[in-house]
C-alpha cells in the first residue's frame, strides 16, 4: 500500500544507524545490514540500495548473488579477500585482495563473496542497483532451504556423500 | 559489431537442432541447449530465448541461476522434481514433481533445479526473458572456478573441511 | 490485489496442460495456448511467458502481433511455413519453412504468421519476453472488433469495395 | 557509429520544417512526418519522438502500429475520427471524433487509425514514446510486403477469395 | 487505484482543450499546460506525455528540468530562443532561435528553457517521454520551495549576498 | 568501444582511493569524488555507481541534480543539513540534518543539496543507480554555462538586476 502522498515527510526518505556494527557473532563472522525498500519506504521504484558489511577476523560473506542488482564494495577499514564468477562455459574468476579505500564491482546476479583476511575488523560498504536487491546465500539456499531439497540433488550436483550432504542439511 | 541491415536475412533469425537430444553423457546426465544471441544473431535486443533441457534418467540440471533471467520450464517428457529458493532470511523451497505438459516458474536470479526421477529420459523446454539470459551453476562456480577460489571461502561457507574442499575443487 | 507473501504457495508458480492439444475446431485450424500472468500469477512482474500453437492440417494462425513482447517459435511437429514483415518504408517480409526442431524470432510488435503446410497436424512452442504479451489478430481488430470501425476506413486502407467491407465485417 | 562527443553542437538536437504540409498527394491522402533518431541523431537513446500528421478532406492514415511506442495524438486543425482496438478475446474499439485541440491516447503496440470526416484538411502532432518507435500499416504489410506473403495466409485469415488476394497484393 | 477494466471508456484516453491558449497572465508570462497521467488516466504505464507552452511577447518558460523524461519541443508560432545544459565539468550551453516549425530536444533531466524573442505570442507544443515527466522550475525550487531552504545554502551556492538570498526567498 | 572479452581482467572491476579525501580548497569547501563507469569501465550497462563527498567546515555540495539516477547519502563523518525539493506545484522542501551514520534519499532528477553544519570535516558516501548518472549543479549551469546564457533569461527566471546577473556570470 502506498502512503497518502500529503502525509509524506522527511522520514520516509531517511535512516539511522549505518554507523553501528552489525552484530558479527555468528558462524560466519560476518553481518549485511541492508537499506532497502523495507527500511526506507521512499525508495519504492527508485532503483537504487545500500548495505554495510561488517566483518571479523577471518569473517566471511559467503559466496550469494543479488538476484536483482549490480553491486559497487568500497572498504572502509581493513583487508579483504573478494571476487565474483561469471558463467558457464568459462565460470572465470575476478578476485582482488582490497585494502581500505579499494572498490570492486560484482555484475547483476554473479556469486560473489569477501573475506577478511587482515589482523584487524573490516568494514566495507555497498551500492546496489535496485530498491529490492534480493540476497541468496549459496549454501543457505541450497543446504538450508525450508523445507530441505532431495538430497539426491545435492549429492549429485556437489559430488558429495549422501551422508555428508545429509549432516550439512542438519548444520544450515 | 550489427550486421549491415541491408543484409539481414531469414536465416538471421532461425535456428534448427532443437529436436536433436543434447549429449547427455556427462556427471550430471542432463544438457541444455540455449538459443541466445550467440546462437541467433536477430535476438539481439529483443529479451527473450529459449532452451532445450535433456535429463537421462536421474539426471540432474543442477541448481543453478539466470543472473538476467526469470523462466518458464514446461516439460514435454518424463517426471521431473524442480524448485527454487527465495532470498534470505527466508530460504524458501518452492518445488513440484512435473509430469508431462506441466509447467513451472523460475523466478529472475533465483536459484532452481531440475532432477528426473521418473524412469525415462525427460525433454523440457524453456522460455527465458532475456537475449542473454547468463547461466551460472552454482557448484560449479565455486568449486570449479578458474582460477580457484582460496579454500578458505569455501571451507567456511559450505561448513567443510578443507581436504574435503581440495577434493572438491579438483572434481570440478 | 497482490498475494499475502506468507500464503505463497508452489502451484502459484505452476499451470499444468500444456500437453493437451488446443481445441483447432474453428474456422482458422489454430489454438494458441497462452501461459501469462492470468494463468500463473506469480509471472506477475517477471518479464517472461510461454505459449502452445496447434495447427490442423492447412490451419493458420493469422497475422498477429504481440504489442508487449518479442517472440521465438520452436515446431515440435509438423512442417510450418512463418514469417514476420518489418516496418515501413521497406515491408520487408523474412519467412521461411521450418520443420521438426526449426526455431524463429519474432521482433517485438511485429505483424507474423504460422501456416500449417505439412500433410499432419503441427505443434509448435512459443517463448515470450513478458508476462502480459497480448495478442492482436489483425483480420479480428480490423474487421471484427466490437463496435465495428466505420466501413470507410476499412474500404480506403484495404481498397476494397463497401460491399465487401460490410460482408467481411459480418463475419469476424 | 556515435559522434565525436567533442564535435556535437546545437544542430544534433534540432530539426526545421515540421511547419510544412507533408505531400498527401497519394492514394489515401495522408502524410506521416516522422522525427525519430535517424532525422535528430541527439534522440538516439532518450526515449521520445514526434511526428506531424496531415489529412486530406476524407484523407486517412490507415489502421497500423508503432511496434516499440505508445502514442498521444492532438489534433490542431480539423475533424478526425480516431480509434484503436484492445487485444484477443475482447477486440474492443475505442474511438472518437476528435474536433480541434483534443488529445487521443494510442496505447503500446495496438493498431489505431486516423480518418478526416472534417470538409476541411486536417493536421495533428502526435508524442511518442520511443525514440524508434517504428510505423507498420496494417494492409501494406500483409498485402505489400516484399516479397508477397502466400495468398493462402491473405485468404485464410481475411476470409476472401484468393483472386481477390492476388488483385490486392497487386494493388500494395 | 486502478479502474475496473470494464468500465473503461474512450474518455480514459481523451482530453480537450489543448487547443486554448494557457493563462500567461503572471510574472514570466508562461504557461505550460501538461497531459499526463492525472490529466489522461489510460496513459498510467504508457511512457510518453505531451504539453502545450504558452509565451507572452518576452514570456519565459524559466530554466526547469523533467526529472523523468526526455523531450522534443516544436514551435508552432513565434520566435523563440530555447537552450539546455550538460553536466558538469563542461556546463556546455546548446542553445538555438527557433521559428515556426522548428524542434528542438531536451535530454532527460537537464535544465532547459524557453524564451520568446519574437514580437508575437509564441506557441509550442512538446512530447516527452514518461507518463509523468515532473516539472521543476530552477529558481522556484531553490528560492520558493516550502519550507525554505537555509539561506547559507543559497547565499553559498549563487554568491549572493544573504539579503538578497533573504529578498528572493520572499518573492517566490 | 568494447574490450575483447578475452583480455577483461579484475582491474576492470576495481579502483582505488577513495579513502582519500577530496580537495576542498575551492569556492564552496566540497569535492564529490565519483566512480562511474568512466572510472571502472567494468561498470558499463550494470546500472550503478559510487561517491565520495568531502565537506570542509560550512562546505557545501551545491544544489544539484543526477539526470539519471536515485541517490542514497549516508553520512560516515561529521553533522549535515540535507534536502531535496519535488516539482511544481508543491516545491516541497525534505530536509534534515543527518549526523555520522544517518541516511538520505535524493529521488532520481531532483535538486538536492548538503551543507556542513558542523565543527567539523564531513564525508558522506553515496550509492546511485546508473553507471552514468550525471551531476548538474544548479548555479554553474545557470549562471556559468558555456558559453552563457543571454542575460535576460536569467534576470527573469531569478527576478535579478541584469547587472546582478552579469556580475553573477562573470563568477562562475
Amino acid at each position: 500500500m502506498c502512503k497518502n502522498p500529503k502525509l509524506i515527510e522527511a522520514d520516509d526518505f531517511s535512516f539511522s544507524g549505518l554507523d553501528i556494527a552489525g552484530n558479527t557473532k555468528n558462524r560466519l563472522g560476518s553481518k549485511v545490514t541492508l537499506l532497502n525498500a523495507d527500511q526506507i519506504a521512499g525508495l519504492n521504484t527508485l532503483g537504487v540500495s545500500m548495505a554495510r558489511v561488517d566483518l571479523e577476523v577471518y569473517g566471511l560473506n559467503p559466496p550469494h548473488t543479488h538476484p536483482r542488482a549490480s553491486e559497487i564494495f568500497t572498504l572502509l577499514e581493513g583487508k579483504v579477500y573478494v571476487g565474483f564468477i561469471t558463467s558457464i562455459p568459462e565460470n572465470k574468476l575476478f578476485s582482488k585482495v582490497l585494502n581500505k579505500g579499494d572498490s570492486f564491482v560484482f555484475p547483476k546476479g554473479l556469486i560473489h563473496f569477501e573475506l577478511n583476511i587482515g589482523k584487524t575488523k573490516a568494514v566495507g560498504i555497498a551500492a546496489l542497483g535496485s530498491q529490492n536487491p534480493g540476497f541468496n546465500s549459496v549454501a543457505d539456499a541450497v543446504f538450508g532451504s525450508n523445507p530441505k531439497i532431495f538430497d539426491d540433488v545435492l549429492a549429485k550436483a556437489f559430488q558429495l556423500d549422501k551422508k555428508i550432504v545429509g549432516w550439512l542439511q542438519s548444520q544450515f
